[in-house]
């Protein structure tokens, strides 16, 4: 992409309206201005993309590059418990990107932005060999209920939303060419849905430990123990793993439920007492939220009771495309 | 840099204190949260660098890397009259980077950071084949005093800040390699300084326009001139010039002054009846401050008077490593 096309493509990607118009004032300016109301804290983090790391052409198109770099940083303000609300994005693009990919990418923020009412107020545009995309995500959780990792106590029920290791599945069936037979796990990679309402929803209990399943169930529940200094127990058996994952691949199902990763589902802890509410309420939300286990004394460790006994989980986190030399 | 040695750099480059520790809480978490005191309107911004098209190992250091891709946001937050406060950092690392001198760029970002009380409270850390080094400041401004390109208005006095198109002549004196006689230029390419206590000043006026030299002279005014509205006329013999940059290159000086950029020195307009004021208030701070031109009725072009006559100027922009092949 030439200078001259350049400038015409931010102006193509500017938003013609604002969701929070009298918050924000700026936009084309130095720096964007966001005003806020009283009550709240502010969440900020940043997720990046990197091709032929994270993703490939052939596994993504560039909507869903988009999608999906928006989708990471979602999830991590719904582990807060929080609402996102604005993005900045900084993308460097290689010469053989087209003007109509890039922005299908900006398209692909734009479509998973406005369910949330998020507004782009930013950006950095450079050229470089990589096509690099990072986004910048500012969300708001009221005072007082913020979800930390290190809220875990002794004796609370562990829950995770959803079901784990599709995108995982999602991945090794792009990365072998495989007869789409299995399009909701290809979709869980391509196309991962953050959880926002469950978020919400736990913000309203009293004391959640939360993280967002980025990194893997086995390094999510770590981070958890470690932060809150617990030991975690689960139980293999209740491990939520969906029908077309089991039947796409048996033998993996189980280890990408565990260490798989971007599946961006929700897991955390939460007393005992107020996992049957909880788990009414999620019922009657459509979201799904299954018992895992259980947080026990301890010093950060985690373990999976299986059949054969109590195994001690590692941090294996999700290795993206080294997967492929398996 | 492999995954293990990751983790290690990741815990490296933690603070181990905040200047703001009673707003913020979170870091290490999905997301880092900051709290605002009331009255402030929060400023965002993000600025970019990729090795080979804003820099060169040859060029720049690593510390230098971070330092200048940090001062390039604290000079947004300065053109919109604000204090920085906050800074997440994405980066993109090959593997030919050791992790000395990844520790270098953080030290050069902490240097500068420390001289404001900023606090690095999150990021974002992948691999790829290219360095890019995304860098995201939060800063804040009381209510009612952020300075925008908008504000320009008929007969204000148009000013700019230091001297101008020394980062430009640095630049080239590192390119070709020049014996460094002219360490002042070399410098301001290396690590500029931001204007912040300058935009501080500017904020206690009743309206002020104003803009940060990243892009070039020209281009920073042909953008005040099309937010507002309004002409610019500036005058040949008064754009600052310092003494080693006409030594250096007398025949480019005045070209670099007027598109060279990086400079990140501010330039905006006033209304007339404030210049004095504000003249004697930044003589008193040993802030060097010109007068430059006058705002004029019109639609959004710039002027430059010479011996010749009127030119108008175009938007010409920094090109980075393009202008070695001038």
């Amino acid at each position: 992409m030439s200078i001259s096309d350049e400038f015409a493509f931010i102006k193509d990607i500017q938003p013609n309206r604002l969701f929070h118009e009298d918050k924000v004032v700026g936009i084309g300016d130095d720096a964007a201005l966001v005003s806020l109301e009283d009550g709240y804290e502010k969440i900020v983090c940043v997720d990046t993309m990197v091709e032929d790391v994270h993703f490939t052409r052939q596994t993504m198109a560039p909507f869903d590059i988009g999608y999906k770099a928006l989708a990471a940083n979602i999830s991590d303000v719904a582990a807060m418990g929080g609402y996102p609300m604005y993005y900045l994005v900084s993308i460097t693009i290689p010469k053989s990107w087209e003007p109509e990919e890039l922005k299908e990418i900006y398209d692909g923020m734009k479509q998973l932005g406005d369910q949330y009412e998020m507004d782009l107020i930013g950006g950095d545009t450079t050229s470089g060999k990589t096509m690099v995309l990072s986004v910048f995500v500012i969300g708001k959780v009221e005072n007082g209920k913020r979800l930390l990792r290190s809220n875990a106590k002794e004796d609370d029920v562990v829950f995770v939303s959803g079901t784990l290791g599709n995108a995982a599945g999602g991945l090794d069936i792009l990365l072998h060419n495989r007869p789409v037979a299995y399009q909701s796990l290809v979709d869980k990679h391509q196309q991962p849905k953050p959880q926002v309402a469950l978020g919400r929803i736990l913000s309203n209990y009293g004391r959640v430990s939360l993280n967002d399943v980025s990194d893997g169930l086995a390094s999510e529940l770590l981070e958890i123990a470690e932060a809150s200094q617990v030991d975690i127990l689960i139980n293999k058996e209740t491990i939520p793993i969906s029908d077309d994952l089991r039947d796409y691949n048996p033998d993996k199902a189980l280890t990408w439920a565990m260490t798989g990763g971007e599946d961006f589902e929700l897991v955390g802890s939460i007393p005992a007492a107020d996992w049957g509410s909880l788990y009414e309420e999620c019922m009657a939300s459509g979201i799904k939220i299954t018992k895992i286990g259980s947080v026990q004394s301890g010093q950060g460790q985690v373990f999976l009771k299986t059949d054969e006994g109590l195994q001690k989980l590692k941090k294996e986190g999700y290795n993206h495309f080294n997967r492929s030399k398996e």
